[in-house]
């Protein structure tokens, strides 16, 4: 087992990766240090319940064990579901030294995490993530969210869970699809961060396909470091943290059109680095032939790289720039931007001819 | 004006107290510096904004300034208020610099204070109470919430604003129950931290129930200076801040089997001071005639002291105890009281005779 720790004063917490922890007997050693009461109510979908629930109730039997299982996808983050979990805690009797459990992949982290941060003012919090995608990504950092009818995570808390347990063992589960939308996250920390990790990745896209669990012990571990260290440098994202929504304006908005679910997060933000790619390359900011070699990599990992497949219809490019407009990372009306100037290197970008965002939206939404 | 801060780090802000701040131009002059961007949401409700919105407005004329109006009562300060409130800003396209301004009492305060904790994860936010209980109480200290149908602020957040406008001159507007309502938390002030206050309170009831100017001037920023200085020793209610719920686990379950509505917050903290006094009394911590002194201070103050009145059948026992135990200050299943052992000075207390407290709220509940 390695350990992350994401060092954030009294808001700290360790990140533990590794195979095996979500055996009963380990789990139970694992998270007993991070439990302020008696109390815990696991916050899950029916699927993953079915396959790890009787693990973690097991690993707490001597403990008041509540699960909610929510709907499963990203239709389903939303105020109803919320307002369900909270009923049931309320229900079951809760007080404020319970800790809620988010056993599932980001949908169920993001809505667990918002109601932790709300029921009774907050309180405490642990991750164990279930998909690539909310291992890598949204479990550490502390972003809560619901969506709102109108926009992506328009609702939420920024709360620090006390713990996340990273279990590779689960990945085995994974549909393809979900597997590959997680490994379009990885890939990103890549552009922002880290071109050895970039390299690392082209020199070994079979043994990533295959699943290899050496190969994912290696780039979940890194992708969690830079996240961590990032998060740390800027917990409420007023400054350098928005280099993680790196492909994230595009994506975000690409989701919202096509309406939730027809795309993948991963998925969307893989087309959506592309396009962020191809903007900075029309920039001049980013050469031509890096903005191909990322695309050539999520290729290669099996990812979406245009706008077609995941939707009936391509979006119009006036629809792309209003979605994009809804996008929290408007200033004043501005949109900002995050672009790559390098393989490992991006910058925020407010400043942009507008004339060839809408030549670069054209180009792939268009054909 | 006089000015107390509320010294939080990064968090810090001031309480602005004096006449006429809400003419418009000193409105705009007190504002201005707070404001992030160039739109602000008010959240108001009907009678409070046609009472003052006009002065909001014309302040502000530079801006993009839209109004969500809620329904008044506790009643509606719940999720689906909540909900609409989020839609409102989602329609009028508000992005991470707008700030939200409450204007009006503690549930407009509360609500308000929960949307912009959770908006896009938090933006900013201005209080401008125009009730007594909300100027001394709500307003300060950074506690936000709704109300779950089981049980009161049991959805929220520690979300501070980035400043507090409280004028003197709203308080004519205030019908006489609602202002009586705010003097009780006046009353705990000086129950809690300060026998000189509450001394002061006794000495001159005629003004107060006059609303005399300078006496309201002097007991606001002496409630304010009182109530920052324990929020800013203790800002998440870890320790020393449960003080300030005194008279409330009582006054909460009351308001809580009325249905809420029935009594006005500051009536029932009134009577749960009364019942918190007699239990102190009855436990051996407070002379009996230290808690009549107090009760014959808010029976001054046209304040209700038991639990005729407001409605029409008196709770059971149990009822009571079951309704206190939904109260967020429950630890792992025991109640802890805050309990008075002089006027001035109270303790938190978790090691109590159960059957005492049958006894104290059977005098209560049954005559």
């Amino acid at each position: 087992m390695r350990t992350v720790n994401v060092d954030l004063d009294d808001r700290a917490y360790p990140i533990h990766i590794g195979s095996g922890l979500l055996q009963a007997a380990r789990l139970r050693e694992l998270l007993t240090p991070h439990l302020p009461g008696k109390q815990v109510m696991v916050i899950t979908n029916e699927r993953v319940n079915t396959l790890f629930g009787e693990q973690l109730r097991t690993a707490l039997s001597n403990l008041q064990v509540d699960v909610f299982e929510m709907q499963d996808g990203e239709a389903h983050k939303n105020l109803t579901s919320y307002a369900a979990a909270l009923d049931s805690l309320m229900a079951k009797r809760h007080n404020r030294t319970t800790c809620v459990i988010a056993l599932g992949g980001g949908v169920v982290g993001d809505l667990a995490g918002f109601v932790a941060a709300t029921f009774q003012r907050g309180v405490d919090f642990i991750q164990v993530p279930t998909t690539l995608l909310s291992q890598v990504d949204s479990s550490v950092g502390g972003k809560t969210a619901v969506n709102h009818p109108s926009g992506k995570n328009m609702i939420g808390a920024f709360y620090q869970p006390r713990a996340v347990l990273i279990d590779t063992d689960v990945l085995a589960h994974l549909p393809a699809r979900e597997y590959a939308a997680g490994l379009a996250e990885i890939v990103k920390y890549g552009v922002i961060a880290d071109p050895e990790l970039f390299a690392w990745l082209q020199a070994h896209t079979a043994e990533l396909n295959a699943r290899d669990a050496g190969a994912l012990q290696h780039v979940i571990q890194r992708s969690c470091e830079i996240k961590a260290e990032v998060v740390a440098e800027d917990e409420r994202e007023h400054g350098r943290r928005a280099i993680l929504n790196f492909g994230h304006t595009f994506g975000h908005a690409v989701e919202n059109l096509a309406g939730y679910g027809a795309w993948l997060h991963g998925e969307a933000v893989a087309v959506g680095m592309v396009m962020a790619a191809a903007f900075s390359a029309a920039l001049g900011r980013l050469p031509a032939t890096e903005a191909e070699r990322l695309a050539d990599l999520l290729n290669a990992l099996q990812l979406p790289v245009n706008l077609h497949g995941a939707q009936a219809q391509l979006p119009g490019v006036d629809d792309m720039i209003s979605a994009m407009g809804m996008d929290k990372k408007v200033k004043d009306g501005r949109l900002r931007f995050i672009l790559a100037d390098a393989i490992g290197a991006v910058s925020v970008v407010e400043d942009y001819d507008a004339a060839t965002l809408r030549q670069v939206l054209k180009q792939f939404c268009e054909s």
